[in-house]
């Protein structure tokens, strides 16, 4: 599943002559994996950044620290710069991002479990997507993944 | 199998009030990913840097283009110099790095498939090991993945 959806990003962009660099906060390094596990992935995939603490988010991504303190990291202002950050820190055409809250901990009635926001930086236009998934740990970080994966493809206009 | 092994990392450093970064070339973020399938990895885990293609590993993790030029990016340098750069760039106690050609392309007579080192950074001291996997890429991937966290388990006395 994850291994065809990663080879059709990877064959899509490759088309396109555009590289691509991840952002990762509630996938951890799953959206790397998945795309690095498909040989001749280095063409495309240039690498990211696994910004777990809010301090990685501020150093690497530069999420400014007032978006932090004000709508949090689990937002659709951080996903877009997240997304922008690693764009820019990598120097590639397209930057896709992920925050959430994985679970079990860490939700709240504003921000539920599973609550997640993907971003994605394209040469011309910036895109946000709203998740919440119903899933555990495990089935969130992958959901998550998956779409961020298959939402890539659609805006390629590949899907 | 990588949960538990993860868990006694994650244990482990928080015992020592520890913190962990990885820099991860080979492994594409599985390294990142089975530690954030932990609940709670927050309080050790920091984040990390996926420096798959060369210029990332010059850029966020500060490799010398000379390290690249001379010994190239599979090489015990590049290894101690990535584990050193991610802990420098995520402020952490802990790096942890990969570096290694996990196939089906890539290998050469001095360089074969399943070359791999990993590198450790600790506030006292910096190893490197290296290994040559006899698996598939995905297989490659797993060994490096583990052993990394096997040996970070081992140096930190708790194997």
């Amino acid at each position: 599943m994850s291994q065809a959806l990663a080879q059709a990003v990877i064959t899509a962009l490759a088309q396109r002559q555009w590289t691509l660099a991840t952002a990762e906060s509630c996938t951890g390094g799953l959206l790397g994996d998945w795309l690095t596990n498909i040989a001749g992935s280095s063409v495309v995939y240039l690498g990211g950044i696994i910004a777990y603490a809010n301090s990685a988010k501020q150093t690497l991504l530069h999420v400014p620290t007032s978006t932090l303190a004000t709508v949090g990291a689990v937002s659709a202002e951080t996903a877009l710069d997240m997304a922008q950050g690693t764009a820019q820190a990598l120097g590639a055409t397209v930057g896709l991002s992920t925050t959430g809250i994985a679970g079990p901990g860490g939700g709240s009635p504003e921000k539920p479990v599973g609550l997640v926001y993907l971003g994605l930086h394209l040469p011309n236009q910036s895109l946000v997507e709203q998740h919440i998934w119903p899933y555990d740990r495990l089935g969130n970080k992958q959901a998550s993944a998956k779409r961020a994966l298959e939402w890539l493809l659609e805006q390629l206009g590949s899907a």
